[in-house]
């Protein structure tokens, strides 16, 4: 098992990355303060993961809520239903929320924890390579409304992040690679090293050596943390890691939402980001063609669907890192080496956005 | 115009009160940082102060969202209508939103602040006595849920508070009456000199005399702005400010919401925790005769409705004061001495209870 903390003073909690760690009641159960805890689940995940978590919280009172599978379920209609629920257990603020699922779990369950009689404490059990290496971490937490993703949340730390690298092996194929999209984008904007280990290790990685997969989770969550302690609030540089989400936001969007996983959307908005940084002078083509090809041999897209540059467009306009009224991007400046940019020309944003339009 | 801070260190804000303060643009505008302002309010107050708050915002990008009347509206639906405006009008990060309305819109705007792309500065611009005097400062907001009332929120301090004493003079004489309820209790919670000074003062408030009402304004924000320094997150002293809210709240929601006004709940309350304390040996009869007298004299309810103490009981066992399964309970000790006390014994609070009983 390794652990690192996420430094914030007194609300500073660990990460802990293993495996077998969410059956271990003497992992779990420290990281929970009173005895009221409500998970909060899926159906896809329930059934896998929902029995070993229930047999380590023995003398907890416990409450479980599942929610039906998809990202389409992020919503204020399914918060009112986690509400409820724990009202009806009588679930109060000594109460912890145990988010148990990937990241669509993580951020409702989170945000439901934010919430909840002005606050409870939650602990996030990421089961997706996605949520191990990014989401569960940093207490971004929301729910989609229908102009846009994430446009409603908090800032809401958890009070313990497990991350059990067994349960990797049931995901499919299709959203495992989909968590290696954020992979890339650590590489990618802020270490040439992991980018590098990345190309060298691939093999390794898609074939799940438990090893690989542990050296991945712990690198980026390393990272991650790093980040969420010099800006938990995202005024400067945690805004770094939403490299090529601003167009993987509104790619999902767009793309009718769930049927473009976030890091499907975040690989294609990965390639638009290179290439408006190439475009612009600021990235040489050489690493745009490396991240590209990285990502192909992840298994992932690189091209955003034809739903057309200017509707694209249209749906970046929420987006929260527009600033007066102007989009700010994260761009790539070398491997390792992103910065934000607030005066991208129109023309070249367009040309950039014109992958999207119908061939 | 009075002033005061509410000491919070870098988000320390300012509680101005005064005559004619809504349609100054010199008073306003500097509250606001950015260039997009979204008003929420109701249909009751819109009518009477939004053109002069229009007129003072001259030169902002303004968006107004009008609620329906009622405390029923303080509810998850009302809070996706408002979000879903703000994206219509691509408000961001920058954005800010001003509460022009009772505690009602100041609950539902402050945690759509809260909320709004994880979270938006947001100005109190209180109309009724209940918010200029309680829940305007502080920076609780939120929505209630079928369950119960305000089990859904976050703390939220605003960027300031403007109290306009003027906009009290088109309040209802119910309306007006139930913000008097909180003034008691402020003065019998912590503040004997208040609750002389309300005995010896009670026709001029009850008349608005400018001068009174202002008095007792800046009187109560003082008061408040100590003790929400002392104890932001409620962990301990702030607490105290819930005397007569936990009987309070079981009536407002036992009572259909809406047909008893806040003040109106927390007028019988107040009365059910004096009664309390006597049973208990805490307070002496005679300090429980004063205030049942002063809350009379105010145009105040001072017995529950006849819904079954058995009722009232169990919707007390939601609220948020309960602790490791046990009610908790602010008691008066004495005049302007308030303390929270965690081991009631069941019949005596059954006996204060059977007030609510049927005849």
């Amino acid at each position: 098992m390794h652990g690192l903390n996420v430094p914030l003073g007194d609300r500073t909690y660990p990460v802990l990355i293993g495996q077998g760690l969410l059956g271990r009641a003497e992992v779990l159960a420290p990281c929970i303060s009173g005895r009221q805890v409500m998970v909060v689940t899926n159906e896809v995940v329930a059934p896998l993961w929902l029995k070993p978590v229930r047999a380590a919280l023995e003398g907890f009172d416990v409450g479980v809520y599942v929610l039906p599978d998809g990202e389409d379920q992020k919503n204020l209609e399914s918060l009112g239903l986690i509400f409820d629920s724990l009202a009806e257990h009588h679930f109060n603020r000594d109460a912890t929320i145990l988010a148990l699922g990937g990241g669509v779990v993580g951020d409702i369950a989170g945000f439901a924890a934010a919430c909840w009689q002005r606050g409870v404490a939650f602990v996030q059990l990421p089961t997706t390579l996605l949520a191990q290496v990014d989401a569960g971490i940093g207490g971004k937490t929301a729910v989609n409304i229908p102009a846009g993703k994430n446009l409603v949340g908090a800032f809401h730390q958890p009070t313990a992040v497990l991350s059990d690298v067994n349960v990797l092996n049931t995901l499919g194929r299709k959203e495992y690679c989909s968590g290696l999209a954020e992979v890339v984008k650590y590489g990618l904007g802020l270490d040439a090293g992991l980018f590098e280990w990345l190309e060298e290790n691939l093999e390794a990685v898609l074939d799940r050596d438990p090893e690989a997969v542990e050296r991945v989770v712990y690198w980026c969550s390393a990272l991650k943390a790093v980040v969420v302690a010099e800006d938990e609030r995202e005024s400067g540089r945690r805004a770094l890691l939403n490299l090529g989400h601003t167009f993987g936001h509104a790619i999902e969007t767009g793309a009718y939402l769930g049927a473009w996983l976030h890091g499907e959307a975040v690989a294609a908005g990965l390639v638009m980001a290179c290439e408006l940084s190439v475009r612009l002078g600021k990235l040489e083509r050489d690493v745009a063609d490396r991240v590209e090809r990285l990502l192909v041999a992840s298994g992932l897209p690189v091209r955003p669907p034809p739903i057309g540059g200017s509707r694209l467009k249209a749906l970046m306009a929420v987006d929260k890192k527009v600033a007066g009224g102007k989009l700010r991007f994260v761009l790539p400046e070398g491997l390792g080496e992103s910065a934000l940019c607030g005066d991208v020309p129109e023309a070249d944003l367009d040309a950039v956005l014109a992958l999207a339009d119908k061939a």
